[in-house]
C-alpha cells in the first residue's frame, strides 16, 4: 500500500468465507499476504484451496512466499527470556522474513539470570534495532535498553498469571521504562514490531 | 553514557538540594544535561546558581547549551492537533535540539478536520520519523500512519476529561492502532520519543 | 410498547424454556420479536417449534417477519472497516430491517487507508444518520465525523487483543472523540444503535 | 466547518496567549466561537480585550453572540435530577443557544422520587430529543427512556464519590441501559450532546 | 454457628473428595447444609451417595431438608426485571427457604417499562425487606428504593455485555444509588442477600 | 417523603445560592434537613442566615434540630478501628441522631489487635445492627461478622494509600466477605448506612 | 543457580517439545527441577519418558526427587481457611519439600469463625515464617499477623467471584494490611512464597 | 505489642487533637512511637508540646528516641535507583533505626545503567535482607533478585507519570517478578518493609 507496508490480515473474528474471499482476491492480483491470529482449524479449512506456509506456534501464515533476493541481515535482533515467549517471537520473526529481513533469535537472556544477558551484550550491541519480547514483569526491556545502543522495540507477551495475566504488567513496564528510547507496541503484537523495524531500517 | 544517550534528569520528586548536587557535579565534569518535569518554582530556586535554558510550557531545562555543529534536518517531524498538545510537543522538540536535531512542528492537523491533515500529507511523507502527539481519543496516530511512509512514534498527551482524562484513551488508541508500524511511549513522554528518534536516525 | 419501540429479547442467560414461553406468548398475541445474542444451539432447539429468521453471524433472529410496506431508504448508512466488524454490522442492519428501515453497508473504509474513506465521503454525506462500527483503536469514529454532516452513532466492536480486547479501546475512542456530535452505545450493541437511529428518523 | 458545526474551543490546557490568538483570528474573520472549560481567571485575563458572554457555573463563553433569527423551540428538552448537575446542563443549554436552539430545563426529576418524573412524563413526551444529565448511579437515563418516545442523549455528570467519583458509575449506567435507544457522550460533555441534538433536529 | 447462621458451603474450587468429606461429616452430626456454586457434574458425582435437593438453574443444593415448622411469610420479597436474573433470584429464594423463610418472586418489573414497576408498588410496600436482582445498568435498585419503604438489598447480577459484562455496571449502580438505604452484596451473591435478610427479620 | 426517610442534601457540587434556596424552602415548610459533604467555607457562608448544627470532622450539618421524644437506644452500634475512621463514623452517628437513634461508638477495635475486638465481642453481640467503618484492607468487616449475630453494615472508609487509596481495597473486602450477611454501602457513605439501619429497626 | 534457588519451570505456555528439551537437559546434568502450572494432559504426555512426581491438585511436578538428608522442621507453617485454597497450599508445600523443608498445614482457620483461628494461635506462634493462603476478601492475612510474632507471607488465592474473581480482592487486602510486617507475592504464587521462606530460614 | 512490633501511628487523616491524645498517652506510659505520613504543618503544631525527631523528606517522626544498645548491622541493605526514591528509602531507614537496626543505603544502582548495579553486586550479596525501592517500571526488583542470594523486599515507590503514576507499574513489576523469592509491600510502605525485615532478622 501507499505507506510502504505489504498487506497483513488479522484473521481473528473473520469467518472462513471472508478469508476465502480475501485469499482469492490476493491470488488474482498476485499479491503476497501475511496472516496473523489464524487458528489451526481455520487454517485446516483453507489449506485445501490455498498454498499457505503455516506456523502453528505463532498462528501465522504466509501466502505467496517470501520476497525475491537476499534478505537483509545484521539489522534486527530478536530477544526474549525463554520458551514461553516464542509464539510472539515467531510472529515477529516470520513477519520480518515476509518483509525480506532475516533476524537471529536470542532466546535465553532473561533478567532472572543477568549473567546470560551480560554475556551477549556485546553481540547485541551491533544491531540498530532489537525487538524484545517479555511477559511476567517485563524487566527485560529496561535491562536490555540500558546495555545496548540500538533501539529497543518492546513487545509485551501475554505470559503470566495474577497481576501479569494477559501481559498487562509487562506492558506498563515497557511504557514506564526509565531507560530512554524504549518504544512499545500492543501486547502480543509481534507483527507490529516487525512492521516498525522494517520502516526503521528502510 | 555507554548506550549513546546524553544524560537526562527527571526532576519530579527530587528536592532542590538533590538537583543542586546533580547540576554541580555536571558543571564540574563539563557535562550537558536535559531536565524534565522541572516545576517553575524549583527552576526559580536553581536559576540564581546555574545557567539554565528553561521553558515553562514544557517544564524542561537545558544545562550546558546545545551541541556544536549544524543540527540534523529533514529527519524528524513533530505533529499535533492543536495548542493543547504543545507542552508535550515542546518537550520533544527541545529534547531533539539537545541531541542536535532540528524538527519542524505541524500543529494544526487534527482528525476533526481531515482536510488539513490531507493537505500536509505530501509534506510529511518525506520524513523518516514522525513524532505525533495527541490527547482526547488519539485518532491522529492511526490517521497519520495510514498516510505517510515514515515511522510514527505516538506520544499520548494528558489532554482530555472523563474517559480521556490523563491520556488513557489516547494511549490505548496508539497501542491498538490498526495502522502497522505505530510505536508508543508513555503518556506525555516527549523526551522518550525524542530519544528513540535519535537512535533511529543515528 | 408505549415508548414506540417494538419488542426485543436479550437471549443470553435465558434458558430454552424461558425463550419458549416468550415466543409462545408473542405468537398468541401476534406480536413480532427481535432476538439478540441467540446462540446457534439455542436457536436449533427452538427452530422446530417456531419459525425464526436466524442469522448465525450476528446471532439474531426475527420472529413474525418484517413490517409491511416499503422500507425507509436513504436515511441510515452502516459503515465499518472490514469483515471482522460484520457481526455487529449485521445485528444493526437486521434490527433496522425489523423496524422497516433499509440501510446500505460501506464495509471497507478503515482509517489505515484514508483514501478509501475519502473516496466515499460524498456518498456518505447524504445520510442523516450513520452507524459506524469499529474495533481496535476506533479511529474510524472521529475520522468519519470529521468528514460528513450526519449524526455518527458509534458502536465499539469487541474486535482486538491486548489493550483493545473486548472493545474497550474503541469505546473510549468513541466517547473521547474530539469531533463534535458523535454519540455512543455499548460495545457490540448494534441493536441499540438501530433503535436510536429509528427514533431519530422518526 | 464542512461538517456543519460552528466552531468550539476546548480551553483546558491552552495558555492565555494561545486563546488570544484564537480569539483575534475569529474576530478578524467575523466568526462566532463557543468556548468550553474556560476557567474563571483565564476568562478574567481575556475579558479586557474581548467581549465574551461568560457563565461561571458551566465555565463556558460565547464570543460573537447568538445567531440571528428566532430560535428553534419544542425540539430539545434538558432533564436532570437536581442542582448538582446544573453545570453540565448549562453547558448543554448554552451550546444549544449558540446553535440557535432554545431548550427548557426540567431540573428536579430524579429517580429517588419517581412521582416527580412520572408527573412530567407527558410533558416530556412531546420532545423528539431529550438531553439527560445525571451523576451518582445514573438511573435517570433508563427510567426516562422507558417513559418517553424521544431519543435520550445521556450525559454522565462528574457528581459523586467512591464508586461514582468522576462520573464513572453514571457512564456505565448510560452505556448498559436496557432501555433501547439511549445514546451517550463523554462524562460532562454537555457541548457534545448539544452538537448531536443539533444534527438530529437539522 | 455462634453467629446464628446455618452452614453454607461454597463448592467452586473444591474437589469431589473434599465435598464428600464435608457431606459425610454433616450427615454424621445430623447437620443441614446449603451448597452454592455446585456445578451439575459435581452434583451428579455426589448424588449417588447423598440425598441432595438440587437446582440446576441456581446451582445450589440443600442437604438435610428444610427446617421444621411453618415458614415465615410476608417479610421478604424477591424482585427482578426478567428471566435472565432468575438464577440469582433462585439462589436467594432457596437460601431463604433453607432459613425457613418463604418469599414471593416479582419477576417482570424492570425499569425499561416503569408502568409494571409502578403497578406493583403498593404490593411491594408491605414487605420490610426486598431483595432486588438486576444486571445490565441496575437502574431497578434506585427506582425500587424510591418507591417502597422497606430495605432494599441489591444483588447485582452478572447479566450483560461490554461495560456491564460480569455485573460491574450493576454493582456500581447499587453502591452509588442516590436513593437512601440501599445496601449491596457481591455480584451474584443471592445467598449473602438471603443471610442478611434473615438477620434483619430475626 | 413517601419512602419514610427525612430529607438529606448532598452539598458537594452545589453552589451557595442553590443551598440557600434549599434551606429557605425547608424553613418555609418547617422541614428538618440533614446536609452531607458541606465544606467548612460553604458552611461559613450559610451560617449567618441559617441556624445549622455543623460538625467540621464529618462535614455534616443538621437544620431544624433533632426529632422530639426519647431516642431509640441499644439498636445500633458504631464500630471502627481508630481515629482515622472517625469522620465517617461521625457522619453515620449524626445521621442516626437526626433519625432519632442514639448509637454508641466502639472506636478502637481493629484487626491488628484481635484481643481488643474479642474483648468487646459480648458487648457488641446485643445489637441487632452494627455499622462498621474501616479503611485500609477492611478486615474488620469479616472479623466482626464472624463474632456477632447482628447485621453488619460495612462502610468502607477512604483511608489508606497505594492500593487502598480512596477506599477501594476496603470496598472489595466488604463485598467479598466470606462471613455471611455483611451488606455494604458506598465508600464513605455513613449517611446511607444510617438510613439503612433506620429502615431495619423500624 | 548463583542466587541459591534450585531451578523451577513455569510450564504454562510452553509446548510439550520445549518441556522435553528442558527435562532432557536436566537429566543430562543430573539436576532436580520443580515444575509449576503443569496441566494434567501435558503431564500425561511427558510421563512416559520422564519420572515425574506429579500432583494434579496443585499442577506441580518434581523431577529428580527430594533433597537428601533430614528436612528442616518447625520453621514454616502453612495456613488457610478451607479446602478451596488447597491447590495453592499444595504448590507451596511441595515447593518447600523440594527445598528440603517440611511444613505442616493448618487448613481450617478462616476469619468467618474467629474461634478456630484463636484456638491455634499459640501453636502458630512458634513458627518464624507463616505462609497464609486466602481468597475471597483475604481477611485472614491481617487477622493472622495480628495474632502471631512470625513473618506472614500472604498468597492471595484465585478463589471467589464478582469483585473477588481471580484473587484481586485478596491481593489488595494483603498489600493494604494494617498489621505491620505482612509481605505479599502474586496471586496463586505458592512457589514464590516457598522460595522466599527458604531464603528467610536460610 | 504481643506480636513483637513496637507501635507505629499512621497520621494521615487524624486531626491534631487525636494525635495529641495519642502522644500524651504514650508519654504517660513511657512508650516509644514511630509516626508515618506526618505532614510538616501537623508536625509543627505538635512540636511545641512534644519532643519529636522529625524528617520532612520521609514525613516520619520518632517519639521517645532510639532503643538502647548497639544497633544490629550487616543484616539489611537499602537499595534504590536515585534521589526520587529517597523519601521511601528514608521511611524504611528510620523505621529500621527505630527497631534498632542500622542499614546502609545504596542509592544509585538503577537498571538504566546495569554496570553500577553489577559493580555493587558482591557487596550486596552479604546481606540476608535487601529492601529495594523503585518507581517507574520497577525493573530493579527483578534485576537485584537475580544477582544476590538475600531476600528482596520490594517497595514500589509512587514516582512516575502516565502508566506509572502513583506507583502502579512498579507494584505489578514486583508482584509479577520472574526472579523467585521477591516479596512485596504496598506502594510507598517503607515502614512495612522495615517491620518485615525486623521479623526476619529476629
Ligand atoms: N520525562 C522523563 N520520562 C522518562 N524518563 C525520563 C524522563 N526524564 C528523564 N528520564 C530518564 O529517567 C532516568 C532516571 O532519571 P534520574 O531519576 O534523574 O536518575 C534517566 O535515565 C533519564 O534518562
Ligand atoms: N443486544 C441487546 N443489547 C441491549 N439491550 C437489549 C439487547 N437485546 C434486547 N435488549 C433489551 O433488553 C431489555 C430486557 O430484555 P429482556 O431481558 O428480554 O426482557 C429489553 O428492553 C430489550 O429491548
Ligand atoms: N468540552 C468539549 N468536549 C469535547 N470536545 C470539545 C469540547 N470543547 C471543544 N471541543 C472540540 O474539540 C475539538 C478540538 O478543540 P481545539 O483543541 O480547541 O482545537 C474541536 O473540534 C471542538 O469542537
Ligand atoms: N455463594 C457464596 N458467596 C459468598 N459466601 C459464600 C457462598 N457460599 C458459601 N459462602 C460462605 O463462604 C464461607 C467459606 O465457605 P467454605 O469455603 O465452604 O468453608 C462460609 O462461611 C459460607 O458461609
Ligand atoms: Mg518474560
Ligand atoms: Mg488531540
Ligand atoms: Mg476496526
Ligand atoms: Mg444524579
Ligand atoms: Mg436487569
Ligand atoms: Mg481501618
Ligand atoms: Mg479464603
Ligand atoms: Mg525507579
Amino acid at each position: 500500500a501507499r505507506t510502504g507496508i505489504p498487506e497483513a490480515v488479522f484473521c481473528d473474528g473473520k469467518t472462513i468465507e471472508h478469508l476465502q474471499v480475501i485469499l482469492t482476491e490476493a491470488r488474482d492480483r498476485q499479491a503476497r499476504l501475511f496472516m496473523t491470529r489464524l487458528a489451526p482449524d481455520t487454517h485446516a479449512a483453507l489449506a485445501g484451496t490455498f498454498t499457505l506456509d503455516y506456523c502453528a506456534l505463532s498462528q501465522t501464515a504466509i501466502f505467496g512466499g517470501l520476497p525475491d533476493g537476499l534478505p537483509q541481515r545484521d539489522k534486527v535482533a530478536l530477544v526474549c527470556a525463554g520458551t514461553s515467549d516464542l509464539p510472539v517471537i515467531e510472529e515477529a520473526r516470520r513477519a520480518l522474513a515476509f518483509h525480506g529481513i532475516e533476524a537471529p533469535v536470542f532466546a535465553d537472556v532473561g533478567v532472572a539470570g543477568l549473567w546470560r544477558l551480560m554475556s551477549v551484550a556485546e553481540d547485541l550491541s551491533r544491531f540498530p534495532v532489537l525487538i524484545a519480547v517479555a511477559g511476567m514483569e517485563g524487566a527485560l526491556f529496561s535491562a536490555l535498553a540500558g546495555l545496548v545502543p540500538g533501539l529497543v522495540i518492546a513487545v509485551p507477551s501475554p505470559v503470566g498469571y495474577g497481576v501479569s495475566a494477559g501481559g498487562q504488567a509487562a506492558l506498563t513496564a515497557a511504557l514506564a521504562s526509565c531507560a530512554p528510547g524504549v518504544v512499545t507496541v500492543n501486547i502480543g503484537n509481534g507483527f507490529g514490531a516487525a512492521a516498525a523495524a522494517r520502516k526503521i531500517i528502510g
